[in-house]
C-alpha cells in the first residue's frame, strides 16, 4: 500500500499476477473437485485458493481469485470455459444491434459471490496483507465480448470499432458504467487496492487508443472511490505507456518488452510502477533468474514506488520453488 | 528499389506482405489443386502465384512464394504443415544433444526449387517490378526449431537461452550460416532485394535480444553480397528498433503500434523504413482506410525512404477489393 503511494518502504515488495493458479499442487487439487467458474462463484473455496497462494509464496498481497469476465453474465452474455479453450461468448457483439441489446447493469447483486469471497479472504488472511480486488478494463473486455473468445489478431474487435464508431462508444460507455460500480463495491466488501486488467490493449495504435480507448478507461479510474489506489495493467503497452498513464491509475504495469526505467519516463515520476520480469525467467536457473531479478531493481534505482511483479501472469508449467525462490531473491536483494 | 536507397521517387512504393495468399481467388484456386508444402517445391505454380498477386494488387514490388521454414529441412528437421494448425516440427531442438544433431549445410542444392521459383518469376515478372526474395531471421526459425510450433509464450526457446547459452549460441551460429548461403543463393538466382523476417522477436527484452539474438543476425546480414539491399522486419519490437536497426539492414520494418516517425527516429534517419498500416484496417471502410493510410504518409513526411507495407501480413479474411484500393489510395495520395 506504501509502494503505491510511493513512500519509503524497508523493502520492494512483491506479488505475482496469477499466483493462485495450475502451476500449484494446492489449487491443481481443489480444480479436482470444482470447475473454474464453479470456483469463481464459491466464496469459500476462491478465499482458500487465494489465500494459501499469498501465504505459501510468502508475498506482500493477495489478489482475489475470480475472473476478468465474471461481469458480462449480467449484461446478458452467455459466459461458458471450456477445457483447455479458454471462455467463450456464445452471443458476440458484431452490430449495433447487438450493443442495443446489452444489459445495463443497474445493481451488481449478480456478482455477489465476488464481494462474498472478498469479505471471506479479508477475514482469513494475514492482517498485514492487503487485498487487490481487480477488473477487465473496457477494452479487454470489450475485445471478448466481440470476438467471442481469445483472438489473435482483433479482427472483429477492430471492424466494429472502425465501422461503427458509435456502436463502439455505446458498448464501451455501458461497460464502463458496469465497471465502476463493480469495482467500488469490491472496495465496499473490503478490497483495498484495485486492479484494472488491459491485458490485450497492446494490439493498438496509439491513435487508435486514444480515440476508441482512452476516454472510457479514464471515466471507469475517475469512477473509483478516490482514496482506492489504483493498478492499471496493460501489456505489450511500450508505446501507449504515456498514454495509459494519462488515462489514470496510481501504480501503471510494465512489462519485461520495455526496461523498467525506460517504461518509468513515460508512465512519469509522479506515479508508481508495477513489473517487469518475463514469466519466462521462473523456468531459468537460479543464477539467471537472481541475475534478471537484480537489473528490474537496478533499473528501479532504489525510487520509492517500485512494486515487483511479472510483466504477465504465471505461466501454468512454472516450478512453484521458482517462484518462492523469487519472492526471496526480491526481499533480500532490495532490503535497506 | 531506389526507396531502398533512400532516393527521391515519384510516389511512396507499397507492396504487401502475404500479398499471394490465402485472401485471394486466385491463390485458394491454386490451393484447392496443390498443399501449401507442394506449392512452395513446385517453382511453375510458385512463380505463378507470385506474379498474379504483383499484378493484380499494381503493387510495386513481388516477393516470391515460399516459406520462412523452408531451410530446416535439409538441416535435419521434419516438417509438416498441418491443415488449420500451421507448421509443425516432429523432431523439435530441446537440448545440446539435439543441436549437435542439427545438419550444418554445406551447399543449399536441396533448396533448388526456391531458386528455381526465382528465375521462373524473373522471367514471368513486368520488367520494371523488382523481385523481393527472403528467409527467417535466426531467431524466429529457432523459436519454431525449439517449440517445434508456432508459439505463445516461448517457453523452451528462452528456457534453452536461459538455461544453456552454449548450445543456444551454438545452434544460432548454424542457422546463420546456413540463412547467408540460402540468401545468397537467392541473390544470384534474381532476387533483387532481401527480407529478413524477424516475426516473432518482439517477444524479447531489450537485454536478451542484444545478448542472444544481434550478434547473429548481424552476422547473416554482413554476410550478404553488399549491393542488395536488406529489410529487416519484425513485429512488436517498438523497445527494439534502435537494437535492430544495429544488427544491420537498409530498410528497417515498423509494425502499427509504433508511430512511424517515432520508428523511423529510433531507427535512425539514415535508414529507409518499411510500414506501417495495422492489417485490420484492410476490414474498415474506405473513409477509415483513407484517414489510417494518409496518417501514415503524413508522419512519413514526404522523406524519400519510405515503402508502404502492413505491419504484418495480410489476413485471410481480408477483402480483396480493399487491398486493391489501398494500393491506388496510397499512390495517388503520395504523388508529387
Amino acid at each position: 500500500m506504501r509502494a503505491c503511494r510511493r513512500e519509503a518502504v524497508p523493502f520492494t515488495p512483491i506479488w505475482l499476477m496469477r499466483q493462485a493458479g495450475r502451476y500449484m499442487q494446492e489449487y491443481r487439487d481443489v480444480r479436482a473437485r470444482v470447475g473454474f467458474l464453479e470456483l469463481c462463484k464459491t466464496p469459500a473455496l476462491a478465499a482458500e485458493v487465494t489465500v494459501t497462494a499469498a501465504e505459501r509464496l510468502g508475498v506482500d498481497a493477495a489478489i482475489i481469485f475470480a475472473d476478468i469476465l465474471l461481469p458480462l453474465e449480467p449484461m446478458g452474455l452467455q459466459l461458458e470455459f471450456t477445457k483447455g479453450d479458454g471462455p467463450v461468448i456464445h452471443n458476440p457483439v458484431r452490430s449495433a444491434a447487438d450493443v442495443d441489446r446489452l444489459i445495463e447493469i443497474e445493481g451488481v447483486g449478480a456478482l455477489q459471490f465476488v464481494f462474498e469471497a472478498i469479505r471471506h479472504t479479508r477475514r482469513a488472511l494475514r492482517h498485514d496483507l492487503p487485498l487487490i480486488g481487480f477488473a477487465g478494463a473496457p477494452f479487454t473486455l470489450a475485445s471478448y465480448i466481440v470476438e467471442g473468445a481469445g483472438s489473435k489478431n482483433y479482427v472483429q474487435t477492430k471492424s466494429l470499432m472502425y465501422n461503427d464508431s458509435g456502436a463502439w462508444h455505446a458498448m464501451m460507455s455501458l461497460i464502463s458504467r458496469a465497471l465502476v460500480k463493480y469495482l467500488n463495491a469490491q472496495v465496499d466488501a473490503g478490497a483495498q487496492a484495485l486492479q484494472l486488467f488491459d491485458s490485450w490493449v497492446g494490439c493498438l495504435s496509439p491513435d487508435d487508443y486514444r480515440e476508441y480507448v482512452l476516454p472510457h478507461t479514464r471515466s471507469v479510474i475517475a469512477g473509483i472511490a478516490s482514496d482506492t489506489p489504483v493498478i492499471h495493467f496493460g501489456t505489450g503497452t511500450g508505446e501507449l505507456l504515456k498514454l495509459i498513464s494519462e488515462a489514470g491509475g496510481n501504480v501503471i504495469g510494465i512489462d519485461w518488452r520495455v526496461r523498467l526505467d525506460d517504461g518509468w519516463e513515460r508512465v512519469g515520476r509522479d506515479k508508481a510502477v508495477m513489473g517487469n520480469l518475463d514469466p519466462v525467467a521462473l523456468f531459468a536457473n537460479r543464477e539467471q533468474l537472481r541475475g534478471q531479478a537484480k537489473t528490474i531493481l537496478e533499473q528501479a534505482g532504489g525510487r520509492p514506488g517500485h512494486i515487483f511483479n511479472l510483466g504477465h501472469g504465471i505461466l501454468p508449467e512454472t516450478p512453484v520453488e521458482n517462484v518462492i525462490a523469487l519472492v526471496e531473491m526480491v526481499h533480500e536483494m532490495s532490503s535497506k
